[in-house]
């Protein structure tokens, strides 16, 4: 059974923080960001929750989409606004979607791309179990991320990637679509501890943590260098499962990380970078919702056709990366 | 392609906090907890993190596995350590799962059950894939918490009932054994908000959140009224799928949320109370982890046999429920 993508969404949220904005916070300036992250801007979500970002994304992927027919809504997320419920228990209450399972995961800045595995396997194998009034044919996949809240505004290093915002995408079943053709997931161990973020919780009465914050912390060098050898690994990973190679791919929708990394991916995969969409210049790193933003932003430019082949590759803290490829 | 549960373990941390140290902080007595919840004593994890707890339990379940068998780690966590990485990645590297593909999942209480749905799931489908050198054929499901982090010490009907520690269970694929016969899954939406627990975050210099920890909130009798109704929900739900009835189950595993559910539960599933394992008694309720760990005490007993069937459920925040029925 084919699982195709039929709908995309995005919400940044409104308040803009500008390069230079950040340059009266921290010693940098807007060309120097811009220059070595393609970063113009990116979004702080004030008076949005992570909920209403989903919701919002998700309610512009569902346009036209009868809501019954979803059977199941996975978030992506490392920053929910809850331990309990789930982001996706809370969507799914949002946007009165009856039938479907909910749940969250979280594979960091991949977490789209797991999330798109682990529905599709979904699909194809437990939900046609609840087939007695029709199985629900159809999945919603989310990321959903407040950034702005991990991050050490301090470090003038990582400061300036990070960003808020959502995107979704509704999968549905249908036989006569090829849809993912193939997905490829790896998880490489974290040796050098390159990607690493705390959670805050309180104090029990009975024994003292220290509840010190301790925001985002990445060793930019390691995580340049891992990104782009894993971008090559999972993508032709996932082509060769495909019986496809790069030149057959149309469009690569990478995770927003940084321009740079961008940059040096196509250069690895000998593809033009013509063929990337570049979405980070207007909402910087947001983590797992960066893929189905730029996928959203791809597809407003209706430059893809039916029948093109599209990459979407995620990587990230764990260290994690997936790929799927798409025929759309 | 059956599933079958090849391996169970279990940590608890060893600070143990009992009935009457509660009441030396809130307004209660140990006969009064007792009574009310089945519970004596429950631990908190002091030299323990998560990760910690997670490794031991899965250390375990593992004993006598190839640790290259193992191809996916799925975590179930509300408290997990960290933001990022992931408590799943953080396992594969501490014990050396160099295969495994690992991530987390939220889905409150019914974590570890929603945890072996997608993992069989992803085990009949998607991992087989990696099948060069030899399909992983295994894998781990862990849930790890440390509750007493986001627990409101002030509120003496609910600061009673958490705790900490973790279980483990490993899968294997296995095409002469039937293992899991069938599954349930089922998402309620909260409309009372029963269940409810804020995140902690930091504050971004652009913007003010309320940075006031909301520990976790519950409404005891609407949880109590939801649970019994659930729990015969998904475990009829699950049995009707797999041919079986009530009376075909030789053991019942429930989430140990509460002494007084369980019993009610079994009422209403009209089952004697000895098919049902009460493990609550030592460390409370522990959320994703109480299933598994509850696995492990009942396979200690050495009173299943082969061929047994046994019902684990979950239910918590969200609000969710899951049954799975397995041969064992």
């Amino acid at each position: 059974m084919g699982i195709k993508i039929i709908g995309t969404g995005k919400y940044l949220p409104e308040k803009v923080i500008t390069n230079e904005d950040i340059s009266q916070h921290v010693d940098t300036s807007h060309e120097w960001i811009l220059d070595r992250t393609g970063i113009e801007q990116r979004r702080i979500a004030t008076t949005e929750s992570s909920l209403d970002m989903a919701a919002a994304a998700a309610e512009q992927a569902l346009q036209g989409i009868d809501k019954d027919s979803i059977g199941l809504v996975v978030v992506a997320t490392i920053t929910p606004d809850n331990i309990t419920p789930s982001m996706a228990a809370m969507v799914k209450k949002e946007l009165g979607l009856e039938r479907a399972i909910a749940f969250d995961i979280n594979a960091a800045c991949s977490g789209f791309v797991y999330g798109l595995w682990i529905a599709e396997s979904l699909m194809n194998t437990a939900l046609s179990q609840y087939s007695k009034d029709g199985a629900p044919k159809r999945a919603l996949v989310i990321g959903t991320e407040r950034l702005t809240r991990v991050t050490n505004w301090e470090d003038r290093e990582t400061c300036i990637l990070f960003g808020d915002g959502a995107g979704a995408a509704v999968l549905e079943s249908d036989e006569n679509e090829r849809g993912i053709l193939s997905t490829y997931i790896k998880n490489y161990d974290d040796v050098k501890g390159a990607i690493k973020c705390k959670a805050n919780y309180i104090n029990p009465p009975f024994w003292e943590d220290d509840l010190t914050p301790q925001p985002l912390f990445m060793k930019g060098r390691a995580v340049f260098k891992f990104a782009v050898n894993a971008i090559d690994e999972v993508t032709k990973g996932a082509l060769e499962e495909a019986g496809l190679t790069c030149d057959d791919v149309d469009w690569f929708v990478l995770h927003q990380a940084n321009g740079r990394i961008i940059q040096a991916a196509a250069q690895k995969l000998g593809q033009p970078i013509e063929k990337f969409q570049i979405s980070i210049q207007d909402g910087g790193n947001v983590s797992s919702a960066t893929v189905p933003m730029a996928l959203y932003d791809l597809n407003l430019t209706q430059k893809m056709k039916k029948g093109d082949i599209i990459a979407l590759v995620g990587f990230g803290g764990g260290l994690c990366a997936a790929a799927a490829i798409i025929e759309w």
